[in-house]
């Protein structure tokens, strides 16, 4: 028959991937030559958001007998109530303001090989929501309204490229679940292209490796919620991916401060540009002093720990690796978890919310808990709208997502919980295993503390593999920023909960090709989790993360270590 | 670290399921000894079933204000309105009566070795939409409201199994949909369960190899839709299991007419007895032909053609086997398909439907197309409860239920539909190439005439693989049945349709590992595709299944061939 059947041309997908991460430069030589375009699209663009009230907003209405906040158009999004049951909870019932966007936007990335490396396009776009400014964001990030052109802004670059996908390669395409917590069913589709001809290079875009990529996660705030999605969906697995990862890691030198060394102080100042200046000298000021720790002796026994870490971490990403769990095994308990959990979840008029509190200004928890909804004015340059107001979400404290980790035969897994979240459109997630604002739970009963929170708390540094705060959406939420986590425990084999499972890295790719198996948050550590395999998975960056983290957040709200 | 990986102690299971689908008997010797099994069972049970008004179901209330029709208890189902908007269609906007039924029940088969061989554990059972009384189900067939035993019933058997499966092994543990068109966002959990220690067989119930249920899936009406579905979520796929299926059809008689060996007549009379007096004996008499035709001699053309065709069909079994479109591709088609699609469905009470007649006795279309719903009054011996009244939904015509096949490269693939069905939870689920009721699209536009109906319905009987009358769900349909189809095609290579693609038995069978990607018609043709891969793949049975059908259905209501 005629249908020709596929034919490979040249190195198998998981090759170039990993070759990619072993890449510490191509576009940008090093990532000094990256912080300094970063910090000279700073000076091109500006965005300023100020607090307006909610009744006030332009283009915005609250919706008579509801309260429900929309947009005129009735586009976009609106804020409307729901109730929630779920049996068998410390807390079972409750209600709550929630974002409302049936709408299926986009995000995607381009991806192209340049001189035979794979390089990702990233934009560098200001969102009111960062407390920071600009931050790299994924080629597109378009809404349905968006793209469409309700507000009339100017067409967004490169869309054409995800929604005529003929011709290029598509390397990852899935819808996606955002925050069960502040969404009613939000979903994204994620996507990753890869283009074979010539591209251009707008203005505020530019290509990066994923070495590059891994090592600028542990810059606070820089690496949004949305390219990190759409990073983790990327197919990070398979036996010649992690042949070509261990290789490169047996003959590397084990302790070598790769990161230190990609981000000198110069480039350190300049990345500092880019936020607002407090942030900014408190950052500064621990790269410094990261680079100099980076010149210590680098043979060192936890320098051997960081070796086994990594080799394990890479062992994982091979689906050949046995682990404790079949992929049967795995998609039955999510089966068993969705099927004996059912909340009852429906939308009602935001005026019927109880507990919360609603003003001309913002509606908050009455306990000052949780969230509040907020409005903003803005005003931009740079971006595809020059003026605009809107409600946000503004989450109280700094909440904590982390992967407890652990070696089991010699393959590193993570912890994930199954997760109940009131806008999931399917009962359950596969989220982290702490996901939560410690602060929240203060009030609650203590069977409702979340469990291993305490663990994560009270790791020593030499468990703390990965520590970044991180933003999440900008676009719907203002300030939201959590301490992603990655703390590296010995006890494994002692931990057993209904709710937990361990999984290897490849089953957790395996889950990532298929729609709402794992939760954003889930995501992002995950990327922030194979952001060790390559060039960044050692002490000397672990260092300089913490530094950074520690110096650059609102006073920690963690307990204390 | 202590947790033990797993370790595989005997053959993997594809050889085991491929070992049983090559088994012609075990529990049961013959087929032959089956039938007589059935007919003993048919004897011992009974079931009447009488159509009553609509108005006048004991234990079920028509709700003031709405309409909607509903259990007293609340639980079970009710049926309720359902308002459909699906853009850019030739017909966008209706509404409809439907059944609302939140839980999710279990569908459940347990499995063990016999003498080393894989049977299954199934049970005789009627149901009051049945035309024909009993008919094979799984093991455990239950509504939550069964299980949690509202109606005061029997215990359901064998339930514990798949409440808690520690200690067995689980080998398929899946949510999948139901009809789209009848039911909003009905899911069942499809399970099997391989049991290891000893069991009890309670009366009505009896193992089956996988070869034994291939031939059976040839008589009408006998393997029940949620036996079909919980069947085809085996896992059907591997080179090893591809490599047992060649070696067997390498070495066996090209022509054997198996099937017809495997039914003599005797069984084929004792298979009538189970079945209404008036379709047994036109099933007799065309078994008796059948039986006839398979002393006819063994080598011919069609007979090389047939091994030709099933060497295909075991090869599309073999995931390493390339196809037009890698697994990638296929999830961005879906993901594609489900995010351009996007259909307004909401419940709207009953009385609101338009275009629908409601009288005391029952509902129905002005055009007296698509379906009714009426009232049943049952009385049932052998059954768990022995009396109740019930809604049923009653289609209008015998529906076809096709799949286009062909070999692309030597492999064959099936022709697969990105449907929309308002009921489904995801907006599109991949259906046969072919499915509706040809009779209700008489007077709708040509536009709106399925494409590759006619290729189906005209089709030489030289391209039919497979042809048998099947059952829908008889707890919830009267007299639900559909002629089930595989019609092989030489035009695959010509066929491109943007909601169409040719996906392998393998592609189909690791999309069945999730959740809603095939729906369950394609699930059920899925389960009559695999059942030519063994003993029952060749014209003999294919002669003596047609003859069963045209002499045991009503009418035929396709095209003329």
């Amino acid at each position: 028959m005629a249908v020709p059947s596929r034919r490979q041309t040249r190195s198998p997908l998981q090759v170039r991937l990993a070759e990619s991460v072993l890449s510490p430069g191509g576009w940008f030589a090093t990532l000094d030559e990256f912080h300094r375009w970063l910090s000279e699209a700073a000076n091109r663009t500006y965005m300023n958001v100020r607090k307006v009230p909610l009744t006030g907003l332009s283009g915005w209405e609250v919706e008579r007998h509801t309260g429900n906040i929309r947009h005129r158009t009735g586009k976009f999004f609106s804020v409307e109530g729901l109730d929630v049951h779920v049996p068998d909870r410390p807390v079972s019932h409750w209600s709550q303001p929630i974002i409302n966007q049936p709408e299926i936007g986009i995000l995607g990335i381009l991806v192209k090989e340049i001189d035979g490396v794979l390089h990702c396009l990233m934009q560098a776009k200001h969102e009111p929501g960062n407390h920071n400014g600009l931050q790299l964001s994924p080629t597109v990030q378009a809404t349905r309204s968006n793209y469409t052109r309700v507000h009339r802004g100017r067409p967004v670059p490169y869309l054409d490229y995800f929604l005529d996908t003929s011709g290029h390669e598509v390397i990852a395409d899935i819808r996606q679940s955002e925050q069960g917590a502040w969404f009613y069913r939000k979903r994204n589709r994620n996507m990753v292209v890869e283009i074979a001809g010539e591209i251009e290079v707008a203005d505020g875009f530019c290509w990066l490796t994923l070495g590059q990529l891994h090592t600028l996660m542990s810059v606070p705030d820089l690496v949004n919620m949305d390219a990190r999605t759409v990073l983790a969906c990327m197919p990070f697995s398979g036996a010649e991916l992690t042949s070509v990862l261990a290789t490169a890691l047996a003959t590397a030198p084990a302790t070598a401060p790769a990161a230190a060394l990609a981000m000198t102080p110069a480039a350190a100042s300049a990345a500092a540009l880019a936020m607002t200046p407090a942030a900014a000298s408190a950052a500064a000021l621990a790269m410094t002093q990261a680079a100099t720790l980076a010149t210590a002796p680098a043979a060192t026994p936890a320098g051997e720990a960081d070796g086994e870490f990594r080799a394990a971490l890479v062992r994982s990403c091979d689906p050949g690796e046995a682990g404790p769990h079949t992929m049967g095994e795995v998609l039955s308990w999510i089966t068993d978890m969705r099927t004996r959990t059912d909340p009852q979840v429906r939308l009602i008029p935001l005026d019927e919310v109880r507990g919360w509190r609603r003003t001309d200004e913002l509606i908050s928890h009455e306990t000052g808990r949780y969230f509040d909804v907020v409005g903003v004015s803005v005003e931009a340059g740079g971006r595809e709208v020059g003026r605009w107001d809107q409600p946000m979400i503004e989450p109280f404290g700094t909440g904590v997502i982390a992967f407890l980790v652990g070696e089991i035969d010699g393959v590193l897994h993570a912890l994930v919980h199954a997760r109940v979240e009131p806008g999931y459109a399917d009962v359950v997630e596969l989220g982290p295993t702490v996901q939560c604002t410690p602060e929240n739970y203060d009030h609650l009963p203590a069977g409702a503390r979340p469990p291993f929170l305490d663990e994560v708390l009270e790791a020593g540094p030499e468990r703390v593999r990965f520590e970044t705060i991180l933003s999440e959406e900008g676009g719907r939420f203002h300030n939201a920023r959590n301490r992603y986590l990655i703390v590296h425990t010995d006890g494994a084999a002692g931990i057993d909960h209904p709710e937990y499972r361990w999984l290897s890295v490849s089953q957790l790719g395996e889950l990532l090709r298929h729609s709402f198996y794992l939760n954003i948050q889930a995501r992002s550590l995950l990327f922030c989790l194979t952001s060790l395999t390559g060039l960044t998975g050692l002490t000397g960056l672990t260092g300089l993360t913490r530094l950074i983290s520690l110096t650059t957040t609102t006073p920690a709200p963690l307990a204390a270590r």
